[in-house]
């Protein structure tokens, strides 16, 4: 069949609406018909050819929701019909680390996932008889995508697609991050490093776990004023000290904070967000996805005095077992989602959804089919 | 009162023995003559001149076991015959860091300790007038000292001081980090780096934590005996392997291990630890004393994929609380301390201690005065 998508034929290129073909789901795979889909910084990482592990020509586009079009051969949790979220981690539930019971970091289709491809190693993408990469197993910049099973989660089919679209992605990784990884309790001091669409969500999931503190860092100040209102208590530009930042913190919070986080993937902030936590418990959880080759440093006093040092993928969320509780909680009211959408446009206008972003000037445009 | 004392008057020179001047304990003090005292790598790489903390003269020593012979004003917990082992990590029970029940490591004489000095700001050791340090607060090269009461654990009167002095260090050190720090469960891989007093502490702790499979490694073979002794079920060697040691661990493992213990104080080492972890849910744990100024340093995908990095400090024990405890653990079989014993001698002696450890002849000296 024919569809609509923003095909990304090289790095640093601007993305070109073509009409592609979509091949029909095999065994064990889903077509996906997205109503919807953010545009995230992952994909301009991508795009912009810093990711290493960046393919073209290929479909971006991993924030998406939709609809069940067609299921391939064995496919029994999902019918025509249902509505959906594409999951770039995936959920078996068979495998050794979905068993684990220890992460959601599930491996079953990663492999074929990391080379742009669907698990039998071929694609269900091509233009003018050329192949098209999928990209993080969901090419949601696409009207028709074929997903796994195992990587779609079923939502309630009242949620609104162009809303939960991005539980997909970013809301999901800072509340989850805060809520699975952290396990932020009741009475904490939290630091955000970085408010973006992730950090802003690191403070709505903040709020959640009851945090008593949440201090806001960025060097832009014009994110002060949304921060706060998603919880934040203090918010702080580093700008503005003499001190180390980390120095800084400490000072205000005698001692340092009980959790932070970096949501930007700058590896010195990394450094900054392991030392302002308190000695003794202080946790430091790595959000942000640094360039390639980038390390992180610090001296290991740091962690003998009682500092841990953790990340966080996709908030460790369990897509399929955990995400429709997310939805849930967004049509609650307990998980805040339209303050995140600053602009909304049709696929046609997607790259100027890339340009807001870089100009600073959106949290997240969502793509309208 | 005068006491025999090993005293270390600067960085690089050989301990002399004298007759040191001991001033009686002030309130919340205790007298404390120390009956045996192990000889640890901290105390060497303090006179050595490597600790940015050293201070000379002073009178080395954190590894005793003795009696109580005089309290000060105020000391309520400790009577005269009490039997005792030292801390270098007070317990306070009142501070925050006693009171948060995340942490081991009370604060309460932190500041004068890492002075060389009691609470007060003064020393109790001096010869011929000159003021001698203190050190880790303990002092325990001296055949009386004194010590802070929150420094100071009561233990069985019927254990052996010559043999418990141990768990006044390394010993306590391996398996707490084991069992407190990394909380390893039953049918754990684990992996330890480096064969010396506390990595073979540390092994001891896996099993006692029922680990399935321990995995020493160290390029002295000639310690793998001992560690096969404790429970290793592999010994590897990285000189022996053209790829990197985390990789040969990480194939041989079927993707890593679940725990690593660092247990030499090599920045190097500390990587490797942490990256032959296990994606989604391995934690390394860093135990030895890096250099001052070192750092180590990873790519921050290593944690964003699961892997949790830690250190710990006096393998997370309350001394006071949990230390009896496992004295009394030796005195019913369940810790080993005598195979740690490999050389027994007079303080007149205790140079030579020193150079059997840096001759890797020895474990663990012990030093009966």
């Amino acid at each position: 069949m024919k569809s609509r998508a923003a095909v990304a034929f090289g790095a640093g290129q601007p993305l070109q609406i073509e009409m592609v073909d979509v091949h029909g789901p095999k065994a064990g795979e889903v077509l996906v018909r997205i109503v919807a889909t953010g545009v995230c910084h992952t994909d301009a990482f991508t795009l912009s050819g810093a990711d290493p592990e960046g393919i073209f020509p290929s479909i971006l586009g991993h924030e998406g929701a939709g609809v069940v079009e067609e299921v391939g051969a064995g496919v029994t949790s999902l019918k025509p019909g249902d509505h959906v979220i594409p999951l770039y981690t995936a959920e078996c539930k068979q495998c050794k680390f979905c068993l684990s019971g220890k992460t959601n970091l599930c491996q079953a289709v990663r492999a074929t996932q990391g080379k742009g491809l669907m698990p039998d190693n071929t694609s269900r993408f091509s233009l003018n008889g050329q192949t098209l990469h999928h990209y993080m197993g969901t090419s949601t910049f696409s009207e028709y995508t074929v997903v796994p099973e195992i990587a779609l989660a079923k939502i309630h089919i009242d949620a609104p697609l162009e809303k939960v679209c991005l539980l997909g992605c970013g809301i999901t990784t800072g509340i989850g991050a805060v809520l699975n990884t952290a396990k932020v309790e009741a009475g904490s001091t939290v630091a955000v490093f970085g408010l973006g669409g992730i950090g802003l969500s690191v403070i709505q999931g903040a709020r959640m776990a009851n945090a008593e503190r949440i201090i806001a860092i960025d060097v832009n100040e014009d994110k002060f004023e949304m921060a706060k209102q998603f919880g934040a208590t203090d918010c702080i530009n580093p700008k503005n000290f003499s001190d180390p930042i980390q120095q800084v913190i400490v000072d205000m919070t005698d001692g340092g904070v009980d959790y932070s986080f970096e949501c930007i993937g700058n590896v010195q902030v990394m450094r900054q967000a392991l030392e302002c936590c308190h000695k003794g418990w202080g946790e430091s959880i790595v959000i942000g996805v640094a360039g390639a080759g980038e390390e992180i440093a610090t001296r290991p006093f740091q962690l003998v005095t009682g500092r841990v040092w953790k990340g966080s993928a996709f908030g460790g969320v369990k897509g399929r077992s955990q995400l429709p509780g997310y939805v849930d909680q967004y049509m609650n009211g307990e998980i805040e989602i339209d303050p995140f959408i600053t602009h909304t446009m049709g696929l046609e206008d997607i790259n100027k959804a890339f340009d807001l972003m870089h100009e600073g000037k959106s949290i997240r445009s969502v793509i309208l089919f």
